[in-house]
C-alpha cells in the first residue's frame, strides 16, 4: 500500500498516481492533497495524526516549500512504514507517531537537480521503489543517519501550570475548527460548565450538538487536543484565531 | 467492496480510510466527502441517487449532526447492500431505493460513548466488520428490526394537481442546479416551449447547450427531477433559490 | 485500468463509479473532477500533461459542454491507450501526446439520445465495455476512422522569433500559476536574470523558493512551458492575465 499526501490541490496529484500505476500495483489511497501550500506545520499535525490509523505502508509525502533549493531527499523507516518526502521535517513527528524505532535514510540518486516536479519525478519514483524493496531490505544498502541529522518540525509545545494552560492554535481544519496543542485532559471534569480561553467565559462540551447552532464551544477533538468550535460555523472565525496565535486556557 | 461518504471535507475522511484498510482488502471508493456539513437532507437525496449504481457493497455513511448524542449506530441490509451510520434517518431512503427487501440492525456493543470521532472509532471498524460477515450472516446474529422502529427521513413529496405542480427545491448541487421534488414527466410534452416557474416564463429544454450561456431553463436532471439551471451558471442564484423553497411550476 | 477525468465536481463523479465498478473489477483512479465546467482547452491541455504518466489504460474523459447536442461518441486508440469521451475535440491532444499511432472509432450504438446524465448513462457503460474488448479487438469490429473526421481541438501555437515570443496564457491551474503557450526553452540561460514581460522586468528563476514569498518571477513548469507565478500566491492576480490573454516575452 502506497499512500499520497500533497499540498497540490489540483490536477497535479495525477502525475503521481500515473507515476506510481506505471510501476507497481501497490493500492493507492490519497490521504489529502489539500494540506495548505508549503505549510509544514499543518502537514507534520495531520500527518502525526492519520498515519497510524493504517496499515504498514508506503507514505508518499510531498508538502515542500523549498522544491528546487538543495534540501534532501529523505525515506524515514518507522517500525514497518516507511515514510518518503523532502528532507523539511514534515515526516518526523509523523514517523515518531508510527513508531518508537525510526531510522533515516537520505537517497541522494534520487535527488535529481534536472527534475522540473519532484513530487512526479522524484518522490513518486522512490516511493514505487521503496515499496518494492520493503522496509528490511533498506537497511543493508544506504547508510543508516540519525535523526538528529534531519530537519526536525517539532510541533509547539504548551506551557502547562496548575492554574491556566498556555498553548496556541496548532491547525485550523476545514470546518474552521481551531485546533489547540493544549491536552484535552486540561478540560478533564468540566464539561457542562464554563472555562476561560483567553479571558472569555466559553461552555466546555463533549461534542458540537450539545450547544444551540451557531454558539461557540471548546472541546476536545478526535485528536486529543483542546479545539475552539462553533456548532455549524467556524471557531477560528468567532474566537479570531490564525494558526500561531496564542490561546491561554483557565479551568 | 466499502463505499464511503460524508459530510468531512478533509482530511478526516483519510482516517476513515486507513481504520478500513488495516481491516480488509475490500475495495473502498469514495461517493463524496463534500455533503454540506450536517445536512441530512442532501445527503439522503444523493444517496439514494447514487447507490443503486453500486454493485452489492458495503456503504459506510457518516453525516451525523448528533454525534455525541444518543442516536444509535445503525446497519441496514438492503437486499445485497449492507449500509452502515447513524440512526438518524440518512440512510433509509437509499436502502429503500436499492431493495424493496429491508431490514434494520442495531449494533449496541459498537455505540461507544467513549469514542470521539465516530466515523474513525466506530462506524468504519463497524463497516469492515459487516463487510467481513456479509448480508446473509448479519440476520441470525441480532434481532431483525423493522424499519419502523428506526429514525427514518422522508424526502417531502409535491403535490400534484392537474393544473399545477407544488414542490419545493430539495438540494442545490454543485454547479448551482436546483433540483426540485417535481418528477421530471411533469414537462412531458412541453419541450422547446415555455412553462411557468413562480410566476415566471422559463423555457423547458432537454439540456443546458440548448440555451443561451448565462440564460435560465427547467430540464429535467439525471436524477429524473425538474430542475432550474442556468448554462454555464447557477440555477439557485438566477431563481433565487434555497433547499426548502416552494416551487410551483404550470405547464 | 480505467483512470475518470470529468468537470462534474461533486457528487455526480461517483455515479460514474458505481457503474464502472458494477460492469469491472478494473483499477479505478481519477485524474481529476474539477476541470472548469465544459472548459475544452483546459482539460484537453491538462489530459496532454497528465496521461503519458500512465500505464496503458482505458481513460475515460466527460468535459462535454454539448452533452444533448448531437456530437458523436468517440473512442480513440493511441498505442495501447484508449480514450473514450465526447467528440468535442477533448481527446485528441492526449491521444497524441500518447502515441503516433491513433486511430479513432465511433460507437453510434452506444449514443443514446434518450440518456439524460452522458457520462453515467453512455460513457462509463462504454469504457467498461472497450476496457474488457482491449485495444487490439477494437479494431475488427468497427470501422476504423480518421484522425481528421473527428474534431480536433489545437491549443494555440506561439509565434517565435530571434527577438521575442508572443503567446498566450493556455490555463490557469489551482494555485494560480499562469501557463503560458511558450517552450521553456525560451528561458534557456536567462535564469537569474531579468526578462521582459508584457513589457515588464520579471525576474526568471528555476523555482519559486528563489523569489521572496509574494514577488513574481517567471519560471518553466513541469510541462515543460514558460509560467507566470507568484512565490505563495497568484500569478494570474499579480499579472493580471486570464487563459486566451496574450503574452510576450522578450529575453
Amino acid at each position: 500500500m502506497i499512500t499520497l499526501s500533497s499540498d497540490f490541490g489540483w490536477p497535479y496529484p495525477a502525475a503521481m498516481r500515473g507515476v506510481l500505476a506505471a510501476r507497481t500495483d501497490a493500492r493507492l489511497i490519497d490521504i489529502t492533497h489539500q494540506f495548505p501550500r508549503g505549510d509544514i506545520r499543518t502537514a507534520a499535525f495531520w500527518l502525526r495524526e492519520l498515519l497510524p490509523y493504517f496499515p504498514a505502508a508506503v507514505h508518499l509525502v510531498v508538502v515542500d516549500p523549498g522544491v528546487g533549493t538543495d534540501r534532501n531527499v529523505l525515506v524515514i523507516r518507522a517500525g514497518d512504514h516507511l515514510l518518503v518526502g523532502p528532507d523539511n521535517g514534515v515526516l518526523l513527528p509523523a514517523a515518531r507517531a508510527l513508531s518508537a524505532r525510526v531510522a533515516c535514510f537520505e537517497l541522494p540518486e534520487f535527488d535529481s537537480e534536472s527534475a522540473t516536479f519532484h513530487g512526479r519525478d522524484v518522490f513518486a519514483p522512490l516511493a514505487a521503489r521503496v515499496h518494492e524493496w520493503g522496509p528490511d531490505s533498506l537497511e543493508p544498502r544506504e547508510e543508516l543517519r540519525q535523526p538528529a541529522d534531519v530537519v526536525e518540525y517539532r510541533l509547539p509545545e504548551p506551557e502547562l501550570t496548575a492554574f491556566h494552560a498556555k498553548g496556541e492554535v496548532l491547525v485550523v481544519d476545514g470546518f474552521g475548527n481551531a485546533i489547540t496543542n493544549i491536552p484535552g485532559e486540561r478540560l478533564g471534569d468540566h464539561f457542562g460548565t464554563t472555562v476561560e480561553v483567553n479571558g472569555e467565559s466559553i461552555l466546555a462540551r463533549r461534542s458540537y450538538a450539545q450547544v444551540t447552532e451557531g454558539e461557540p464551544l471548546v472541546t476536545v477533538g478526535s485528536h486529543g487536543n483542546v479545539e475552539l468550535a462553533v456548532n455549524g460555523g467556524s471557531g477560528a472565525e468567532w474566537f479570531a484565531l490564525a494558526p500561531g496565535d496564542a490561546v491561554t486556557l483557565v479551568t
